[in-house]
């Protein structure tokens, strides 16, 4: 009884299969299962005999035949371009995002076991104009291509379900914050390197206007989230898949308070205005808050605020901050596209 | 300066071509153009000078470049798995309505020339549970693969219009009624069934309650809506390029109450209830009324009310009625698949 983690050695993918080999140890699986198989780029660095790495491109409708076999019970499909590197390579979302997906989604009707879904999608499926709380009947108009391609996904997903293909969970996750490490072609990536870079000593750009809410969920809440929605019940989540999974609304103004209650207002001085257009124009096109009651009911988490966030953060990655250290401005947005992990 | 039509052939295809050669001889043709092409599995039947046809399949990459060359301005695309043949083929509505769709931007990204490009979208995007009138931001959450495949097809040709690529208009059309002829593969297909087959004195099935209210228009007003969907300013239709088009709502009682004032009790009397699952689940799921006071105001039609849409009908295609005959029932929705014309 095989689990597939596309993006297995990514951020999220890692803390998602190491969350459910803890609950498989403590007799709390959301499924029972034997075996993990990540599917990435480079292998898993999770250690566990019931985890192995098949490295190849999730493209690959060849590789994905070897993976996903008719005893797949369960499918995290975490692989993706995202949204920075999206919006500066088209074809290459084309190509991973959508022809991906629809590859994996192939190759899990082809096995015929049904497995369950598991896909990352993201705010980034909703445009501007959107109301102060977005509902969960609101539509996905998106205004940016990982935007578009994730919708995509969404709708294959989706039909895969009502055609009895697959049992999908689409879970479009908020921003993931605070990311430990260095920065990631996400557009949203500087709503971690805001945090992070102070408490290393490293001074930050923040490329929005500091009253821009944003919808934040720590990297905890998320993948307690993704494994949850392995194992709740597949009718009650209704006949349309999508679930905006539930994280917190705060602005960076609150964000940046609650790092000076964190670490002191010298950390928090590291962070300057950095306008940035290409940055804005993505992350402030994002809804910063969504109703997500029926969500909570279903068993969903979410964050008890930025305070909390802060805190996990400092407790895993970032015990005692170095203090501040003259560097260049870091504004946490450029880096190499890479398929790992499923931020926005 | 070319415009081409996908499904050319077809029954929409061929008013628009029609329509947009009407205008250009009374000096109003939306945009400028020189040449009309058609492009379909079968020629157009209009003869003109400046119409002329490409066989073959949308789906042809090679054939999509020969026809969408550099001084293209303008494309039509029509072509399409309808619903019912996409619900009984999803791989082929995959491939004809996804990747043909996609094959099409792409040959109008490579002509370099931006052409405005009108999608054929459907109410098949929306699922149950919406509201009694559907508002522009209500989420397209399809319960059926043709709705899916619109849906995604919306989204690519949005997003290629953000990208520059091409400068799109999507129509999500009413079901269109009352089409001439014989039954096609939609499941809407018995909304022209049940005024055609009685006005011809052939008895026919209802398969849907006779209370389920419907969003229609004649093919004059979808013809015009067409046309005038290529020569609106984009910036006006707004960052998010799908438009619910003007439809009028009726039930399907209501219909018949218009076929009864128009032909007399004894034609109305060859309608019978014929509940047919398959077609219901797909038809019920649709919205069957929206609002459209925004695009009223953007130039855009619709009929008067079901008398004049089956006055439309009658004027054009069957001026006497023929009287009741002994016949079996025809239910309307059973036929081969085909790629012509743009209904639901």
């Amino acid at each position: 009884m095989r689990i597939i983690v596309t993006g297995g050695a990514g951020f999220l993918g890692t803390r998602v299969i190491e969350l459910l080999l803890a609950r498989a140890n403590a007799g709390a699986a959301p499924i029972p299962f034997t075996e993990i198989v990540s599917l990435d780029l480079a292998p898993s660095r999770v250690e566990d005999d019931r985890v192995s790495s098949i490295v190849g491109d999730i493209t690959d409708p060849e590789l994905l035949r070897q993976a996903i076999t008719a005893d797949t019970v369960g499918i995290y499909h975490l692989a993706a371009v995202l949204s920075g590197g999206a919006e500066s390579d088209f074809d290459l979302a084309m190509r991973v995002n959508v022809d991906g997906t629809r590859a994996i989604l192939e190759a899990a009707r082809a096995a015929g076991s049904t497995p369950r879904f598991v896909f990352t999608s993201s705010l980034a499926v909703f445009g501007r104009g959107v109301p102060a709380q977005v509902p969960e009947s609101w539509a996905a108009q998106p205004e940016s291509s990982y935007g578009m391609v994730k919708a995509i996904g969404e709708l294959l997903v989706n039909e895969y379900s009502r055609k009895g293909f697959v049992d999908g969970r689409i879970c479009r996750l908020p921003t993931i914050s605070v990311r430990p490490g260095t920065p990631n072609s996400a557009a949203s990536s500087f709503l971690s390197g805001i945090i992070r870079e102070p408490l290393n000593g490293i001074a930050a750009g923040c490329p929005v206007p500091e009253d821009t809410p944003v919808w934040i969920s720590s990297p905890d809440a998320a993948a307690q989230n993704l494994v949850h929605a392995l194992g709740v019940d597949g009718q009650a989540i209704g006949g349309w898949r999508a679930m905006n999974i539930p994280g917190i609304s705060v602005t960076v103004a609150e964000m940046l308070a609650g790092l000076e209650r964190s670490a002191g207002a010298e950390v928090r001085a590291l962070v300057t205005d950095a306008p940035e257009a290409r940055v804005a124009d993505i992350v402030c096109s994002w809804p910063g808050d969504f109703a997500v009651d029926r969500l909570l009911e279903l068993g969903f988490v979410r964050d008890a605020g930025i305070d909390e966030i802060i805190a996990q953060y400092r407790a895993a990655f970032a015990p005692e901050p170095t203090g501040p250290a003259a560097q260049t401005p870091q504004s946490g947005t450029v880096a190499a596209p890479n398929q790992n992990g499923a931020g926005a």
